[in-house]
């Protein structure tokens, strides 16, 4: 072994959750899977490691930064998303049934410069429809959303509903080559951030150099127009009756138009209530594969922590994998700002931790195998029961242990216990004691911890 | 996009799980983390990205290969277990209230060749106490081995159990240098797979050179010596009392000693089925870090297949991230290889999966809105319930989905049904039809799917 000591730390980017938070965590990802499984979602799982041509597409644009694995002379890399690797899913594994519907919890990883609230490495819980090419698909995606935060107890959330095919139509509207499309929402996305003045000037940026898209360099009659669209506000039957009149005439909009007309007209069907999503024309999503409508959700009382489950349409990601034809939509669950967000709104607090129910003390070592038979007996019963295995010797060092940990009843058992086949229960609460023979422990305890 | 087509293959050493084997796979997580919890454990996360020397412990002769990560300008590898970034854990976090009991199911990593049941990246949920030095605490390792086992419903399984200390007198005991240890070790693992003779030919086996003990050349005196311990065989009595007679007059094999007869002393008061668990000399554990009580865990039908749950006490490991005595034990569910184990064994039949108990079918497109309504009080009712999405538009298209699905129940529901309020159940196993009112659907169904 080296001699040298080992700093403990992490890299940045990466954080551990330590027991109380992993529990509230799982308890979260129990809620939100029952959701997806009485929709219907049954689970898939991919390995953290891909081909790298698969996760980019051999795509030279790829603008993403991606952990590489070196040392193993394959070309390696590790998932970015889990979208991806469910498109190579579908393209290699053709006899799975259509409609497929899965769900995936993973980690993923991105190389990118860890920031405040972004993770190098964080958890996500993905649900996806593969094979429909139908709206009704996607408004089940948003109203499984909406079912989810209502599962977790939350009711101050909007989510903000867009198309990609009523982007798709804006180079014909505000009259710019749908080459700088994808700049143009790139600077769209950040209205949030950067306020309408900022979309403004980043859209009027001339380029650096010729066919260098970057910065779009559009006209102010552009920009006017894109202003125009983007300050259609108010609730969703105004703005797509304002866009209908602002597109009218602009054949490339047509199918975006429908589609949003869908989506309003089913998400009414849901029952979903009304404050709890809108048409947001400025919601574009940063990836590259979608292609229909997209989800964007965020809680109402801290917007600016960003989107806790996004997603949207994504047609043409499998064909990436050959000639394969399958229509996709889907969203995900961002479990690490999840519990970010929820933490900093004070909604974590409620959860609770399933610890353990009851400390049998071990003051006397030559007790051991009647506190381990103890035990044994409390847990075939369910109960969650730990023996004290620790140093202190102590009974006042062991209800000590008890305290900090939280466990609720503490049982007391020495030679005068063993004696008499009776056993003190100590309520850690109340300071309450009582003695109860051994024959009835498992019922009382049942009772107790009920 | 890059327009050439990419296979859709994975590296060598990973798998997919597809639906039906990840829903067996999340039972079968969910409970064995239902009996940790019972024993008051509770979860903790670590990354699966770590810094080199962690992992490492800046050790030249560490000799596991592991994934590195490029392109970082770090030295950042992926772990191969989670008992190292436990340990790493327990130094960063003093604050921790000891005895720490925490599992974990994480990914790690191997980058090895993978062979047949051999992967490169697949699940672990570990098990650990942190703190006790006591054997009852080893003893409540293997007490939870063995109540995993009942809750998955296995009989046919045997734990085998060893002590590092044992081992650790055998120089002594066959008078050779404590410096071949490991080497002497690592052969007498390997006995399940090259027979008594071909231990006797490796320990033999000269060094190719100078103080590389490899080949650790041993004496036909120590040979004879360590061929006479092997043959402690029979019941874990007869084995103590023989190894007493044996070893009575060596020093350094006395704690040893000690430690089987109190494992064997407590493990009786567990209540644990005596044909589950044997002490077994041969058992070592190929990992350096192991210092008291060891583990391995097969089932008796597959002993070819390996261990599916080992551990041991690792006392020395935490003062690698610096001057800290923290005693440890715990053990490791290997959750893809239990997978491959009773798939072989046919266990994994047994496990239904949680698939969709209601098809709503979708035949009229006029009446989707009903269909969202009608599948949202069914979910609301708790019942599994999925609107029919698919490009298939006729009733019998639709029930072949339903059919190869295995979803036992279908609606039908057309502009008849809607005009009379009605809907139309259809039993997929017998093939009958009823009528139910849309008022007591939930209700009738609710009963149905008990």
């Amino acid at each position: 072994m080296g001699a040298k000591t080992i700093k403990a730390g992490l890299p940045s980017g990466f954080r551990d959750l330590l027991p109380e938070m992993a529990a509230k965590k799982r308890w979260l990802i129990e809620q939100i899977i029952y959701v997806y499984e009485r929709f219907g979602f049954l689970p898939l799982e991919t390995p953290i490691v891909e081909f790298e041509e698969t996760l980019t597409g051999n795509n030279p644009d790829f603008n993403m930064n991606i952990f590489q694995i070196a040392g193993s002379g394959e070309k390696l890399a590790m998932r970015f998303d889990l979208t991806v690797p469910l498109a190579r899913v579908m393209a290699q594994y053709p006899e799975l049934i259509k409609p497929f519907k899965r769900y995936q919890l993973g980690t993923v990883l991105r190389g990118e410069k860890a920031q405040r609230g972004r993770y190098r490495g964080f958890d996500q819980l993905d649900f996806d429809i593969l094979g429909p090419d139908s709206i009704l698909a996607d408004v089940e995606i948003i109203n499984i959303i909406y079912d989810v935060m209502m599962a977790l107890g939350i009711n101050d959330f909007l989510i903000r509903v867009n198309t990609r095919k009523i982007l798709n139509a804006l180079p014909f509207y505000a009259g710019f080559n749908p080459d700088k499309l994808v700049p143009v929402l790139r600077i769209m996305d950040k209205l949030d951030k950067i306020g309408l003045g900022g979309v403004i000037q980043a859209l009027k940026a001339k380029p650096e150099f010729e066919g260098h898209f970057e910065n779009p360099g559009l006209s102010q009659e552009s920009v006017d127009k894109i202003v125009e669209f983007l300050s259609l506000q108010g609730d969703s039957e105004e703005i797509i009756s304002e866009l209908d009149t602002l597109m009218r005439e602009i054949p490339e909009a047509q199918e975006g138009l429908e589609e949003l007309k869908g989506l309003y007209k089913f998400l009414k069907a849901t029952g979903i209530n009304p404050n709890n999503w809108k048409i947001d024309l400025s919601v574009a999503r940063g990836l590259d594969y979608y292609t229909g409508p997209v989800f964007e959700t965020m809680l109402t009382k801290k917007p600016e922590l960003g989107s806790i489950c996004s997603g949207g349409r994504f047609d043409g990601l499998v064909s990436r994998f050959g000639n394969i034809e399958l229509p996709a939509t889907g969203a995900s669950f961002g479990i690490d700002r999840l519990i970010d967000v929820l933490g900093a709104l004070g909604y974590l607090d409620k959860i609770s931790v399933i610890g353990s129910q009851i400390l049998v003390t071990s003051i006397d070592k030559n007790l051991s195998a009647d506190y381990i038979q103890i035990a044994s007996s409390l847990r075939e019963g369910g109960l969650r029961t730990e023996v004290y295995l620790g140093k202190e010797d102590s009974l006042r060092g062991q209800l000590g242990y008890a305290n900090k940990k939280g466990i609720p009843f503490v049982l007391i058992y020495g030679s005068d216990e063993a004696s008499s086949g009776r056993v003190k229960l100590k309520e850690m609460q109340t300071g309450e004691q009582k003695s109860i023979s051994l024959t009835n422990l498992v019922a009382v305890m049942t009772i107790y911890c009920q």
